[in-house]
Parts: C-alpha cells; sequence; structure tokens
C-alpha cells in the first residue's frame, strides 16, 4: 500500500503534526508506503513529489508551515486535471490520499472520491474554524493564542494614551478568531462578520468605556462590514461570494471613531503573524490525533470521509458535510459575549 | 438578590476570569449584589467576606490565581460547619453561592445544597482535568502549555548531550498533563497512572531512541509507578485512597534508567509553574463562558448544578455526577499514543 | 523631601518600573515622599497628581504601560508654561523631579534645570534605542524580542507558501530595532533609514534567496527610504526633521518587489504591539536599576543628569549629552550584518 | 583555509547561531571550507567529524543545543591527547580551530594555542555568565528570561494560598541568574552563592512580605549555602573547588522557613528547562555577533584570542583573561538590589 500525502490552502500551524502522525503509524504500525506532493493539488497534477518516511518527518512536529509546501491550484479548473491525477498517481503506484486542508481542497478531495474513484480522505485544516461537522480545527487555538497575546500588550498601551485602539485580526466569512480572542484578551466591542455593525453603537460602547476611566480595545474581524449602507456605498466592494467587503476595516473604523468621539483611536492589523510559527499544544494534540485517525480511515477503506473532533473524540464524517456549508457564529454565542461590551 | 463567590482547592488559571464574569453579568443583566468569601469554605465559616463589584473585577481576566484566596478547609468536618455557615449567609443576606472548585469542593456544595438546602451552583475547576461530567476543566491548557513549552526546551539539551530527559509533571491520579503534553512536546515515553508501568519496557523505549541517533524524553506524571512490586515495596507508600505512590517517582525513574542502560539520564519536575500565571486564551474563554454560565443557573434557581463543557456548549449537569468518580485516561487513549512511544 | 515623578512620550515597557525603583528606595532608604504627576508635563502643568507610595507600586514590575499615564504635552510652548509648573511644584512642596521619558522630554528636563532652576534628574526612555550617551534605553529589548518572534513565525509562512515577507517595524530615524530584529530573526534583508536602499538590489538578495530555495524574509525599519529620487517624488513626503518619509514603506516595498522580481510579496506591520505588554527580563533588570540610580541623584543634588548604561554600570551623563543628536545605526554595524543578506 | 568548529561543555542556547555565523561569514567573505568536530574536543582527538558549509548551517540560527555535539571531554588528561588532536588536524588539513566554550574548553584552547601551536580562537559561552573579560556570555539573558516567567507564574501560586515558594535557579559558584531573574522577577528574597546567607534574616524577610499582606518568592542560586556552620557539618560536602556545598538547597531552605516562622513553604527547581530551546533576541544576537567576529580573528591570525562583549562592542581579548579567575558578583551590587528584599 502506498499513501500520498498533499497540503493545500493556506498555511497553518499543525500540518507538520499531520503529516508526522500519518506517517508514523502508517510505517510502524501498517507497514505503509508514503509519497509526498509538493504544494497542494499540483503535486498530483504534475507528478512533483517528495521522498517520505520516518527519517522526514522527525523533528517537524512544533514547526509551522509544512515540508510538503502549499498552494490553492484546483485540478478541476485544469485542463485535463483529473486526467493528469489520474495518471501520475498511477505511474507512482499511489493507492490512496491523505488530503489536509481548507473548503476548497476538501471540496477537491470529495469530487475525486465520489465521481472519479481516486481514494481520498480529508483532514480538515483552517485558522478560521470555519468548517462544519468538526468542534474545531487545528491552527484555530493557535491563532487565537496569538491574537490575544497581542491584545493583552495594546491594553498597556491604550491606558496609558487614553487611546482607542483597534486590533483587526483574520477571518473574512465567519468572526471565531475575533470573538474567542476578544473574550479571552477583554476586549470592549467586538466585531465580527455574521452581524452588521452599527458604529454609532461602537461608539456609545467607546465613550462608556472612557468614563470608567478605561481605554477600549475593539476588536474587529477582517470581514466585518458596517450596517450602515451609505457609508458601504462609498468605501466597500463585492467579495466573490457576493458579500460586502470593506478592505482595511480596523483603519476605516478608527477614523470613524475619532471622527464621532473625538478620542484618539490607533490600529493595529496582526495579519500573518497569526498563522505562522509554532502550533500550540492544543493544536499539536488536535493535528497529531487527526492524523493517527486519517491513516485508520485509508487502512479501513473508508474514503471520501474527513476526521473531525466532536467534544474529546476523533469521529469521522463525510467530506461532503464540512464543506456543505461555512460554520458561522452562532447568533446566541455573540450576544452572550455582548456583556464584556462598553 | 445576593450572591456569595468563593475559590476552593489548589489555585488554577482562570479562577479571576470565572470570578469577573459571574459578576459582570450578575451586576450588569441581573441587578445582583455580590459578595465575595475569602479563603475558599474557610470564607463561610468566619464571615470572612471582602467587596466584590465591577470596579473589583476590573483587569483580572489575565491574572493567574484567585483575588479571593483560596484553602482547603472542609466545612463538614468543621466543629457546626453548616451552622456556622448557615448563619454567616443569614447575616450577610447572601442568598446563594457560586462555588468555583474540584471533587473536594464541590463535594461539600452539592451536600449543602441537597441536605443542608444552602443553594450552591458549581463550576468545576483542576488543573488536572479529573473531574468527570465535563469535557475539560480550565486551567488545564495552560498547565499542558507549559509542560510543552519545557518539554520543548529539554529536547535541544538532549540532543546536544545524548541524554535521557525525564520530566515529571502533575497528575497524582490521573494523566492528562503527562498524555497531553507528552504527545504534544514530541515524548518518546509517556507514563500515566492509570497504567502502572514496566521499567524494562521504558528502558526498551530509551535505547530504540538512541538507536536511530536521538536522544530520548521520558514523561511521567507525579502518580505514575512502576508495576514491578518488589520495587515498590522499598521505594514506594500508599496515600489516602489507598493507592500506591512513588515520592519523586522522575527521579526515581531517572536512576533505573542510568542503572540498566548505562546512558547518562537527568529528572525535571516542573512543579507549581503549572499552575500559575496567567491562563492560556482557551482557557480564558472556558472560564470565562463557565461564569456566565453559572450565573445563569443562579438566575434559573437551578441549584446542586454544575456548568459543563460538552464540545463547543456549555450545558448543566448534577454536582453529583462530576464528583461521582475520577475521570482518568482510558487504555484506548493511551494506547493511540503509543505509536509514538521509543 | 519631597520628589515628583512624571512619565512622557510614547509609552514603553519598563516605565512602571523604574517608577517603582524609585519609590521603593527613596521611601525606604532615604525617607523621601512622593508625588506622582499625571501625563507627562501635563502634570506639573496643570497640578494634576496621583498619590505615590510604596502599596501604589506593588505589584507593577510587570506590567507594561505607566500608570501615571503619559502626553507629548511640551510645557515650553504652553502659555506661562514654566510660571505654572514653578508654582504647582512650590504649592504641592515638590522639591526636584525625576523625569523619564525621551529626547523630548528630557530637552525639556535639561532646560527646566539649567536655565529655570527647576531640580530634574533624566531617565532615558526609548523604544527605539536612539538615544545618545547611554549603551541601551529599556523598552527596545522588549520591543526586539516581539518582531524577532514576529519574524520566527513569518519563516514558515514564507516557506510554506515560497513567498517574500516584508516585516516593517519601528525606528523612524534611527534602524536599531530592524537590525537587531532582522539579526536574531535570520531576515534575508534589513532596511534602515540611516541607509538609503536600493530597490534593486532588494530584488536581487530576494531572488538569490529562491534561488537557494528558500524563501525571503525583509525586515524595514518605518523609516526607510529608497534610493531613488523619482519613486520618492510621487509616493513620498517631508518629514518635521526635513527627512524624505515614505508611509507605508512596507507595503510600498512589496509591491515593488512583486513588479520586479514577479513573485509574490505580502507585508506584516507590526505597529502598536511592539511596545506594549510586560516587559522582557532584561528591561525590567535595566529600568530597576535605572530607578534606583536616579533616586541616588535626586539625594546628591546631582541634577540636570541622567542616568545612563555603560557596559554593565549605571552611570550619570549630563542629560544634555543624550539630547544633543540621535544615536544612529553606525555604518559598521550594518555593514557586518551585511553577510546574511540574499 | 580549512576551519574546525567544535563546542564544548553544557549546552547553552546560542551555541547554533556562533556556528551559523562563523560559516556563513568564512564561506562567503573569505572563502574558507569548515571541518565541523563532534561531541567537543572528544571531535578533534577521535577525528570524529561531520561536514559543515553553509546548506548545514540554514534554519539552524533559532534552534536551541549545538547541531555538533558537546562534552566534557578534556585532551589535557586524556593518553597522548594533543598527539592524537594534533595528528588528526593535520590529516584533516585543518589549519586553525574555533573553540566554543567555557572555563574548560577556553582553558584547553588558549594551552593549545600557547603551549602546542594549535592555532585557536575563543568564543565565551556560559549559562551562568561567569566568565570573566566579557560583559556577558550568550545563553545567559534566556535563562534569566525563563527563569523570570517562571517567577512571574509562581507569585499567584504563592498569593492564592499565602505561601512561601522557593525558586532554586542555576548558578554554581556565581548568582548572577538569580540576581538578575530574582530583580527582573520581584523576589523578595535573592540569595546568590557569593555570600553565605543568614537564615534567620532570610525568615524575618519573609514575614516583613507576609506583615504586608503579600506572599514572598525567594529566589536561591543552587550553590546559596547559610552562613550557619553547624548546618553545614550536617547536611553540606566540599566540591572539587574546596567550596562548601549544599545539594538541594531549596528544598533545605524551604523546611527551615517552615519551622521557623510557621508559614508552608514549597520550592521548584527549575533545572535543565533554563538552558534548552530557542535563544532569546538578545542571544542571537550577541551569538550572531560574536561568530562574526571569531572568524575575523580567523582570517587576522589573531590565535589564542577571544572575542567578548564590551558595552556594544565586539571586542578581543586574550584567552587567558577570560579563565583567569571567576567573574562573581560584586557585592556592592547585591546590595544594591537589597532594597527589594523582604
Amino acid at each position: 500500500m502506498r499513501v500520498g500525502i498533499l497540503t493545500g490552502g493556506g498555511d497553518c500551524p499543525g500540518l507538520n503534526a499531520v503529516i508526522r502522525a500519518v506517517v508514523r503509524k502508517g510505517v510502524q504500525e501498517y507497514g505503509y508506503d508514503f509519497t509526498g506532493f509538493r504544494d497542494g493539488w499540483r503535486g498530483p497534477l504534475d507528478g512533483h513529489t517528495v521522498p517520505l518516511g520516518i527519517p522526514a518527518v522527525r523533528g517537524i512536529l512544533p514547526r509551522g508551515g509544512t515540508i510538503l509546501g502549499s498552494s490553492r491550484t484546483n485540478p478541476l479548473n485544469q485542463e485535463n486535471g483529473i486526467r493528469r491525477i489520474k495518471d501520475n498517481l498511477t505511474a507512482l503506484g499511489v493507492d490512496a490520499l491523505v488530503t489536509i486542508g481548507g473548503e476548497d481542497t476538501l471540496g477537491v478531495a470529495t469530487r475525486l472520491t465520489d465521481e472519479y474513484g481516486i481514494p481520498c480522505v480529508g483532514v480538515p485544516k483552517t485558522i478560521d474554524n470555519d468548517l462544519s461537522a468538526t468542534d474545531y480545527t487545528f491552527g484555530f487555538d493557535t491563532a487565537v493564542g496569538i491574537a490575544t497575546e497581542a491584545i493583552d500588550r495594546l491594553h498597556t498601551t491604550a491606558e496609558s494614551h487614553m487611546r482607542v485602539l483597534v486590533v483587526e485580526v483574520m477571518g473574512r466569512h465567519a468572526g471565531w478568531i475575533a470573538l474567542h480572542s476578544g473574550l479571552a484578551g477583554g476586549a470592549n466591542v467586538i466585531l465580527i462578520p455574521e452581524q452588521p455593525f452599527d458604529v454609532d453603537r461602537v461608539c456609545d460602547w467607546v465613550t462608556s468605556r472612557f468614563r470608567a476611566s478605561y481605554a477600549p480595545i475593539v476588536v474587529v474581524a477582517e470581514g466585518a462590514v458596517p450596517r450602515d449602507g451609505d457609508m458601504v456605498l462609498k468605501d466597500a466592494s463585492l467579495d466573490s461570494f457576493g458579500h460586502v467587503r470593506l478592505s482595511g476595516v480596523g483603519e476605516w473604523l478608527a477614523k470613524q471613531i475619532e471622527k464621532r468621539t473625538g478620542k484618539e483611536a490607533r490600529t493595529t492589523v496582526l495579519g500573518h503573524v497569526q498563522r505562522g510559527g509554532t502550533p500550540s499544544a492544543f493544536d499539536r494534540w488536535l493535528a497529531t490525533r487527526f492524523g493517527l485517525h486519517a491513516i485508520d480511515c485509508v487502512r479501513d477503506g473508508d474514503f471520501g470521509t474527513m476526521v473531525a473532533l466532536s467534544g474529546t473524540d476523533i469521529v469521522r464524517v463525510p467530506i461532503a458535510d464540512a464543506t456543505a456549508r461555512l460554520k458561522t457564529v452562532d447568533p446566541a454565542l455573540y450576544e452572550e459575549a455582548g456583556v464584556f461590551f462598553g
């Protein structure tokens, strides 16, 4: 049995931990061989591989990123994409694929399995935690930890100058990072893509915080948008989902706050530091367990399946369940956090 | 409505986050007053209180420990304990108690509610994660993170000198910290209280790791014990549970490994650093949500109840369910980790 | 003897450590009283004070920011500024001032001492490390540590996607943070304000790094500017020093790199997180020692003096020496780092 | 020109940064070849080498430990040690050695250069910072940072239970780590090997701290000893320097404090975590600059010389100056810290 592995989409702390676990268990317990594919789906498309055995995975557990490289290449959009993958897998003697990625990568995996008979197992990965059918994806806890530490630091700057600090965190379509890091960091306002915000209400919270002689921290997901239609027309655009997007929402919001409250406001855009570097202990544990269970799916011939976290258990779900719809923040959960606003 | 709060047992990162959330929501949403009791059950026993309102809980979210102090005092063992508590609550006008603690503190809370009509709500707390009826307790993630970072550091020392490094982590009766930090830290051997270990097998793993030209890290829970009866007779004792205990198991094991393998071995006992300091983002989030739901239990008159984590939801369970039996590591889970041994 | 303390300019990790040390030693060893002035020079201007004794400084050592608040108010620009300060100090019975700040704050202190007979002692503070007459200022080591950790994280993202990552760090007029964090983080290009850069040369380094199958990290100080005159005319402006400034140099450079090398480039602007939060151990040690020696200057009547680090010793220098000229990066030091470029 | 490199003595964060800088500059600027020797002096004794070029040093900057391995082997104690080294160097064509180590490793290097004509350059390394002729050694800042973070965590545990927490840190003969981490961590007592301590005075400080309603942290260097002769006779021994040593001084002291003050006391021995893992930014910077200057010494034929830090400059000193006597804590410096005791 020869198993291929690939990692697709944006990089994410924990990818290497999955690869290591898949290979360690596959080699030691089941005697499998492994082929690493470079740069997501581009690897099987172009037959671009790297050797993958136990020596290759030693020491990679704590390392961020992915030793296999990544890309956003979608074979379904490539000329003869499916055919090229099939030919390459046959030529390389690869019997099954472990595909580690988000919505796009897994969307391809489920179609390859169901429609083209290429046996794939999925491992869910996204910093944003917006994949359905799993309690958490690895990388998310690391991102939340980094954002929370940044918010901790910004509190002291805000207090020293009695300024508003706006922190823009990742999250285009779902506000999980904003919600968790905002709660953990003691933010005074949290804004998420799921709930268009009212700038005046944000300003009320800001003002109320200053009245208590403290300086406010506003955490805003990059995909959050204001409710006011007129503003949007001037400053925003539509993204590929047809959603209104406001590029640089943090900067935009800081200016609005300054204008309306007369208080100084500064913006910090955390950006790529949220997705790089060593994974948190939680993410290493989750990624490792995902890897161990993914190779069991291969052994059981359980393809089209994705490993998922349910409570403290790793379970198997149809990949299609995970990609069917985005997992967004429940309004009740957001409302629960509102007690800390202002 | 006046609500008392107390924190009992060993300190744990996240206690202050619970207190803050209970008070913020209680005051802002329900208009409650609060009384802080000092040093666990000693507070209501002696009528020792501190004022507790929104100003008192500002800024405490990221701080470890507990602003209320803690103790292991058990009112059921005190002369007229119940009577003194009742009198003090009456005198102070306290209508209900939010009790934050582990097995012992919550065991008292359930009896006070059920047998003596003192309305208590429980919030589960233990570094060790060994309380039933909840997926996790706060403090555990922080402890695992600290232990994992220490293991990361010890790897480089082990490699540089090609030595065995034994790391003793917390966990008297349950191996959760050892299992999670061992997996996350890439340990080569993990030993837990639930599974008496065979020193010869440990030495086999150690030797096998050296054969691969790497140096081994052995993570051992403080409550782990060797399987061999003769050794135990000489070196160990019985604890209050009637379990065999080996004080200083890390040091003991390092000596055994040196004797049997001829390799140098060193021990690090992480100790109290695992339970102090700022909570991880996960623990702040969990503790905050526990606090928000605990005060809802008070509002609903739902006493004898404990808040618990189930997947990503906060649920309510009878306190008695949590304290009925220790949550130990499932043998299957331990076996799963075994692929990384050696 | 009653001593006033104020903190001016941008906040900086270690300010509280200085305040604590001044007060602890002043009260315990010399029996002094203390008056805290709010918000830099605005405090003595407006007579805005806070009580400052040993209880007020307990627990502040590890906290970022300043318990006294800060501002950029310059009393020399205020109507009757000097008179108001003198009157307030007299009214409050304040005999001497410990002034903690950067070039501006200390510039005022030296003039108050020399020209107006208001006895001031200076403590140098700047994230940017660009004050002369001291080896280091506190806050700098913390900022370098935060920037280095961010660069560590960005390496894995760069490698996974084989992208250029441009990191913009603090440093308007001096490249110390860029140089130290770039060296410590293993950057492939470091650009500082002292040395206008050649975009083509930057692109050569970037390309050379990719040829070695690695992805480049470019660290650029916010005040760095390109050498090419034409570009500057379009994109830049003059700052108050008459220096050419390019707002958003990181973003600008990433676009240039993309255009000229055809490689994807992304920018991260670290911003305020570099100056907030708990100080590093080095900064706590330096700030504490500065405080202990500053109060000794007061005791010795050694005014117009600033404490400074020289090797491992705390020494005294005229404040005017520190503010006479900016301490910039020596060309030889920058050249030394060049071995790692590309 | 072929240059050999070895690392001797205990591992230390920053060793890899030195190796990388030596090789990068040596290859790129001077066109040298390099030979890595395994395990300190054992490498040249046994002719045990590893290839060392630019690919071998990529990515090692942030990694703790040493890719060359280390040992405490002293060739002067080995049969025909000098002869074997000379023969191996000749056979391998090695023209000069860069030796990175502490007192022992450098002591050998100076004798090999001066007495046996083997051209060596020294790079000072010790966690303990007790080498003369340099302001700091790399590894020290990392160790102080780790100890300070641990002390931060222990404060919250101490406060929650109103217990004494004794922290034993590294430092057999010099108290630098204890002094710096104690000052940075806000310890209430700091005990160093240079100053035998009076247990009753320690207990006075402990009691005084409790009177202020705070819990004390006692930082004790592993080599600190009590002043009382009688205790020493029972509990201590003589080390190879003829100094009195008390194995487990932290544990011993905690027991004494409990006995004499009636307060609970707990001990944490930080141990090996202080010397492993990724170096701090300061140590990476210092180690890198040491490496760059060490290879310049080779180029200049400046042997028997050690690179050293003087203020912010890297200078050259005779190796013999560094090893002539231990750099211990100046009594005035220790006394300066005393204002924070109690």
